[in-house]
């Protein structure tokens, strides 16, 4: 096994896919990469001319069966966005700044055209983010991948100052709930959306529901990244919490960032749930619960703010093209009317 | 899909079998880990008191097709000792001091007794390398991964003092090469092992040529650590560049640490190769230079020293309990005794 490396790429592959691939991932260093040293490892230098008292901060994820919707459609340069995107905002809603990106891709056998697009897809994001994608492996294991399927796995690295980190201490009863819209599906549910939807579509199927939209397209909707408005949310101090709502849906994220002695009052009927969650729901005759347990619903980030920032949250939210709804409050956990959903 | 969250781990899987892992993984938590906070992210605050400029040290990796070797033994606790110490030698040669390491765990369908076998070799390895493993994501995806596959992936992250960066700029000619044994395959080569043993035997035969090891025990022997001795030399000033041998074998792991007017000439003679690498080679019919492109062949990590320089450093690794050997010299890339091998 011959391994090549080029811009912190390891690929066991042929060198000319190779070499597309490096230019790629090179597009996406910030000054912060020390690209030319190190060996065996991926070198990042952080500014820490304004940070106090650095910490750094990681997650590690996948993208779980979305990856069975893009083998089906054929189409591999949306996945690599969705991971990259779910981490950044992952680390974000912390009040971290997103420094770099490591991705693996493990398949049975390697086609250089799809690694391209995947490769493509992580530095697609990456370059939105202002993440640099300093390293990765693509490890081809015929024996552990069945033809046709791959996993991929990101990790990420951000850096927040200590007295910065945003986790919802000072959440209260009253606090207002401002949602961002989702792209869609974004990368959670993936099993349910597609039994559900297969059993009934191919991925080129276009419901009238959809409104022209083909299944697939739908369903591959890149998660988007909220790394903008959050950085403004927190930027303008107007912040109290952040929740970014992937598995267990909006109540169960949202339960991550409020304190204990507080619960949250969502009204479903406050935005107009996309229609893809409808037709999910109305095809597989999915309980209102498991929907709400499963899916994003079509709000994909959630801002907990003091009532009477609400109005500024919201101009700060629409000055960046963002469309805020206000889809609940936070209530005491003693509080009848806050009755946890 | 509910995700637990318990000490930096997401499991999909029973909470019970989380809350075991969730013990396991703390042990592992180091003074920088910031455990309680953060809903979304792992929380690490680097000691950065004697680090004038600090540079993060990452890198990703999984262990290949060695998982195919643990999952036909039926032996899950070493393939997560692999990682780790894989990870920490690829970033401790840049001379970086290793701070956290995160998971994935890709899987079919979970048996929470392997899971919780395959934590305790990551935590296991992470505590001897004071390496806290601060996150994790387990993934079930049956339709990914067959009955009884999966796949691990790490991501480690640590840190270096940039004046400090070990990378062999200084290497010249006449240069000595210090080999480290290895404790077996390592995690590199398995997919050629595999080929060649187990079409001739099971994992728990014991060839005579193996000394009473079974081909299982041999083959998911743990890649070892070699944290303290390449913390030793780098303390002592006595070591100009290291190689962590891992894919490409001796000659191929050693051109990416010497500068490029120099070559490394090694004595392949110069020590005892391990049984097991001379049986896969001999039922095989292995040729000599795959055999040194593919496999450590018994010396799993080199130091290169100053001629002057050569019994201090084997002093000093000895009184470690290492048992170094000079295993050849670096050359000029003009000198003909120089061969790259």
């Amino acid at each position: 096994m011959t391994t090549y490396k080029d811009a912190g790429v390891d690929i066991d592959a042929g060198e000319e896919a190779v070499d597309r691939i490096g230019e790629t991932v090179r597009e996406t260093f910030t000054p912060g990469v020390l690209a030319d040293i190190g060996a065996f490892g991926s070198f990042f230098e952080p500014d820490l001319e304004d940070v106090d008292q650095p910490v750094l901060v990681s997650s590690i994820d996948g993208v779980g069966t979305k990856l069975k919707v893009a083998s089906r459609a054929g189409r591999y340069d949306t996945v690599g966005q969705d991971l990259v995107n779910h981490c950044v905002n992952d680390i974000a809603v912390c009040g971290a700044e997103p420094l770099y990106f490591l991705d693996y891709y493990g398949v049975g056998t390697l086609d250089p055209n799809t690694a391209e697009a995947v490769v493509e897809g992580f530095a697609t994001a990456c370059k939105e983010n202002e993440c640099a994608l300093v390293g990765g492996e693509i490890a081809e294991m015929p024996d552990v991948y069945g033809e046709g399927d791959f996993d991929l796995v990101g990790s990420i690295v951000g850096i927040v100052d200590k007295p910065d980190i945003l986790q919802g201490d000072d959440v209260q009863p009253s606090d207002v709930l401002l949602g961002l819209p989702s792209t869609g599906i974004h990368t959670n549910g993936y099993t349910l959306a597609r039994t559900v939807l297969f059993e009934e579509y191919s991925v080129d199927d276009c419901p009238p529901e959809l409104g022209g939209e083909s299944i697939g397209e739908a369903m591959l909707r890149v998660h988007r990244s909220y790394l903008r408005p959050i950085q403004a949310l927190i930027e303008s101090g107007l912040v109290k919490g952040l929740a970014h709502v992937t598995g267990g849906g909006l109540p169960g994220n949202l339960q991550r960032v409020v304190p204990d002695r507080c619960q949250t009052n969502i009204d479903y009927e406050a935005w107009e749930r996309p229609p893809l969650f409808s037709l999910i729901q109305s095809l597989g005759d999915v309980p209102e619960t498991d929907m709400r347990r499963t899916f994003n619903l079509g709000i994909g980030l959630v801002a907990i703010v003091r009532p009477d920032d609400t109005g500024r949250a919201r101009e700060r939210l629409e000055a960046l093209g963002e469309m805020p709804v206000r889809i609940g409050r936070v209530h005491s956990r003693d509080d009848e009317s806050g009755t946890a959903q």
